[in-house]
């Protein structure tokens, strides 16, 4: 392979890239000024060299200066008796934006899959309970999944794994509310939602 | 207007057709044997013969044989305690269809618009008063309203109007529930969304 | 079943209408006066009688007065040595519409699909050949069917079958021009559009 | 600005990319193992250093051994009596992948605004006529630009600016065929792509 192929592979790799944008993304470069291209090359490898992933809620987050192995949100002030479990980084990222949670998050790093045997490989259930086990602030766990099979299921399965802890420790466990969310429209719903909406009104 | 250019406006009126599809629907008809024709026309007359609007719910429905004024829904048995307050026709099917409720149903004529003055002249809102009024079964209201600003504006609206009689006759008022709905990605979601889904956590 | 289910039925044929939106027809008819109702009904029946097929060109018309069994295309002046063979009636429609044919044409009343063993059947070919038959002012017939198998696989079809007399009558057989079409982007373009528009280059 | 955003940044100026896909790129780096990281930094790096711009046709190309300042297609055999001039780098490629022409290429490096003043300075057109004027072999020059206004425009253009030459050298100008196109539909056509398989029916 010449270093357009390759490139164009490893493109290939990006989220949400095909093979057509992955070569308009490598002819892209080509075009460009060779000061674009360094500049991109050494980011990226900064990038790597100053991001680490955090000892206690497992994101990824730029060291800085701090040297630190938490990340800000672990480290600072912040309401540390919540606990909210999401999937993945990027679901951290949505809710740190919105502004509406104060509180701490851990990383679980995948959903479980519904037919699956080897599930503790898959996510992080033991780092979690390990970290509940060592930290006597939380008092309650906010399970915050996506609103799918996956996600219900991965929600069961975590809530079985920390009963006894639970117990134990007298945390409380929680999921996230269910029911009409913005824009939905009464006319398409589907039972589920309806249900939920129904159930949960108030 | 020769008739192709009628019978297109007119179509061009039914729900979600534009001038396009109208005139398709024309020339589908002008293809389509003179019984087939017949029996559309036949059974638009008798459709609007046989259906009338439900004296108590104000929906439209098939009086059928029954020559009663209320239509099945009001006339049967079913939970008389519950009266759900909706937008129009097709959320009321949407709701029944899906068997998660076995209440009564108040169909309010549409939306309330946020600015607008004579709103008592675009929805029931006087109708559902002295529906009230008259019946003293009705132990709560559930306000169920598609969740955008317009579906919020009218929640709050009703909720104002009926303050009085709902005290006088001790009725607890209640809207759909609010948080995650089917399909909901975390890392896509609005911050309404979350902020609902965070305080109706359970 | 009942009016609405019947109605509901009906429309579902109309072109493009699924069962969700056939209903929402009917309720929508329910919901409107019964002058709407009356007027659409008497319209469907009147376009019945008032419209027929062109004895010439096989398309749907209105007769209005004329009485004449020749749609207005047929019978008015226009270049009678020009004969476009499409389709259906909505591309004669769609050609007529765009003001750049002053033309005759010929309704095939479908495309021949490839496997198939009664073409006949299927589409007016004897019906065109009689036409050929008995017009002596026709000096070109042009294939005007849509760029896809089908209408590649149609238009060979239509060749064959008319060898034979265009030989006889000296008629000269074209089919539509080939290459870019307005908003081909050269980037995108399929390999048989770029070896038409090549091939065709002028 | 931090790392990550000046990464996102980059990222946003990639073909096709918004705000939050790059910020999701830049996610998946630092998700990613650091040989990922690196082996994409020093291709990025190699590709630069290994591409060129070709000293005829001006399309980049990876000069590998051959330390020639021309580009395979410019230096291999082939019809060189044909000149292609596209707009960019990916025409070329597009059609140079479809197998269909075997001729030389000129990219023109831009299409011309219709309204702009100097329109020199956005295209190569200069270049074109040294090229022109330095080459005996040319016999045709195909104008291969996308179907739209300035597509258009950049064709008459060209072919004005290049009058004097063509003339004095013997070469003749063309443009690629216009009509249906794979997959346009009659009854859906524009005018203009009617108007073209009229006029160059065959």
């Amino acid at each position: 392979m010449n270093t357009i192929e390759k490139l164009t592979e490893i493109f290939k790799e990006f989220p949400g890239i095909g093979e057509r944008q992955a070569r308009r993304f490598v002819y892209f470069l080509m075009f460009k000024n060779s000061a674009y291209a360094e500049n991109l090359s050494k980011l990226i490898v900064e990038l790597k060299k100053e991001s680490s992933q955090c000892g206690e809620c497992f994101r990824f987050f730029l060291t800085a200066k701090t040297k630190s192995n938490l990340c800000d949100i672990c480290s600072n002030s912040g309401d540390n008796s919540l606990l909210m479990v999401v999937e993945k980084d990027s679901d951290l990222e949505s809710v740190q934006k919105s502004g509406i949670y104060n509180g701490k998050y851990f990383i679980l790093g995948g959903l479980v899959p519904i037919v699956e045997k080897n599930t503790k490989n898959r996510v992080r259930i033991e780092e979690l309970k390990n970290g509940l086990g060592a930290n006597d602030a939380i008092k309650e766990i906010i399970l915050a999944f996506s609103l799918n099979p996956q996600g219900d299921y991965t929600d069961q399965y975590v809530r079985e794994e920390l009963t006894e802890i639970v117990k134990k420790k007298n945390i409380k466990i929680s999921s996230l509310g269910r029911g009409l969310s913005t824009g939905t429209e009464l006319e398409y719903s589907d039972n589920d939602t309806l249900k939920n909406a129904l159930k949960n009104r108030q």
